[in-house]
């Protein structure tokens, strides 16, 4: 059963966490996954305030290890254990990721009745990570102070299904032919009458895709690994006038946001992850706009459906 | 300049952080130090919210290291680095604490301008960990179930001081006087008449005291320890009828915190740390004021004059 797939930010905040808000976390379940990407300190309470159950999240994806995407990781870990998770949890992440939260979890007392499986990255180029019939997960390698990695998620493509309304309308069409209409026959009845495909059967869904590049330098090498997707998340720390000190720190501008997203003709772009010397969030999007009208700033703990 | 003593309790949560709470984290206004009590998930943003800047801390101290006392502490000192702290930071607790921290520091790229002095404890009994002429802060050895310390924080008692509206109106007192005042002799004046040092001079204001004791069993030895402070911070986790799950859990009952504070003859009990299995924290409130009247609930974010 796929529901529709659906992207909760939880946090967009670069680095200090203030009142009202925390630094990176979403939650995009799609493929029929619930899953964790970035999780920086205080992702547990908004994990609650959204109503979403900790137990449900099965993989999770951390793009860097810097603090503001990955500090509420240990006690989230730690409260599995006292909610007495026993299914297994999927944890992409740099190189050193284990061994950050393993030394906490010896020092800290933190034992498991459940298993981590940890998946290492350290490649500089774009790699399958995850694969299965429903869902693709594909590293979008970024340019940052530290190793760190982008993640695109696409669905895979639904075959064909059937138009049930119209089947059981027509007592004449036999279920022996409903395996020619998935596979997108048109059908022929004893009759002589011709049913043409699109009639008896429904194409398979358009499937969706959504891509996570926090935190990066403008790059216009991932523009082909975003390509289509239907939403694109974009950090946005800068606006343009201070791209040096973007450069400098690793980050983008608003405008360069928008320029990856025209060029990989995305859907929407979402922008996020501003510097607090910003106030006011609709600068960015007055910016990003000039370039790629579809941009949008994020709202934290509203469901997005993609 | 001693200004008064006061307590602001950030965040009282037993383990998992909740949307209306934080795990344990207070801070401690005393000798004229500002100083953190543990350091749960979320402090900063409570910090935010009461209006403390990051920078007046000057001392931290751990209790334990399970995470619901300690995995704010990452975050707060990456905070630090970008808000541009040189001044040192003291860090006192259980030995391993340098190791968890600088592992993250290490592998998340953490470097700072300024440095981080630890002072890592194992003793079983209790020690002057810091003295100096306004402040003595001992360690108040506690029985959880890793190695784990209560703080007991107590004000030097000042030397007497001058009466100045009594000597201003008074010209016949010289001031070469004044120092046999501050050493509280009556004096004798020229004219012969005397007059007594508790007119001329006033009393050292009254020490104050707090001490801090989580988590921890039911834990008699502590009693003379924590004897005769302003303020007791206790944990009970858990109600009496649960005193065996308490027990084997490493923590007390809201009637043993109790019985701690009338057998240490404290002046108020401060209870905290609850299980979220209790949605009405009164009744542990009811069920310490059984045995020691002057128990209160803690308060979130409303500083408290000791």
């Amino acid at each position: 059963m796929r529901t529709k797939p659906q992207l909760t930010i939880l946090g967009y905040n670069s680095a200090i966490p203030t009142i009202n808000g925390i630094p990176s976390a979403q939650i995009l379940e799609m493929g029929g996954k619930m899953m964790l990407i970035d999780c920086g300190e205080g992702t547990q309470v908004q994990l609650r305030k959204v109503g979403i159950k900790f137990s449900k999240i099965s993989h999770i994806f951390i793009s860097h290890l810097h603090g503001d995407h990955c500090f509420g990781l240990p006690g989230l870990i730690a409260s599995y254990r006292l909610l007495g998770r026993v299914t297994p949890i999927e944890i992409y992440g740099p190189k050193g990721i284990e061994q950050m939260l393993e030394t906490i979890f010896k020092l800290t007392g933190t034992t498991r009745e459940f298993t981590i499986n940890y998946h290492e990255l350290q490649s500089s180029k774009s790699e399958i990570i995850y694969d299965d019939v429903l869902l693709k997960v594909e590293t979008v390698p970024l340019d940052h102070r530290i190793y760190c990695n982008g993640y695109r998620f696409t669905e895979k493509k639904l075959p064909r299904s059937l138009n049930l309304e119209y089947l059981q309308s027509r007592a004449d069409i036999p279920k022996e032919l409903y395996h020619d209409i998935l596979e997108g026959k048109d059908i022929v009845l004893l009759s002589g009458g011709l049913i043409p495909n699109h009639v008896a059967g429904m194409e398979g869904k358009k499937p969706k895709s959504y891509a996570y590049c926090s935190d990066t330098r403008f790059l216009p090498s991932i523009v082909p690994l975003v390509k289509g997707v239907d939403i694109l998340y974009h950090e946005s720390t800068f606006l343009h006038d201070l791209r040096e000190m973007a450069d400098y720190t690793g980050h983008s501008s608003a405008r360069e946001a928008a320029i990856i997203a025209k060029d990989a003709e995305v859907g929407k772009l979402i922008l996020g992850h501003f510097s607090n010397r910003y106030p006011d969030k609709s600068v960015f999007l007055d910016e990003a706009r000039e370039i790629f009208p579809e941009t949008y700033l994020p709202e934290a703990l509203v469901p997005l459906e993609i």
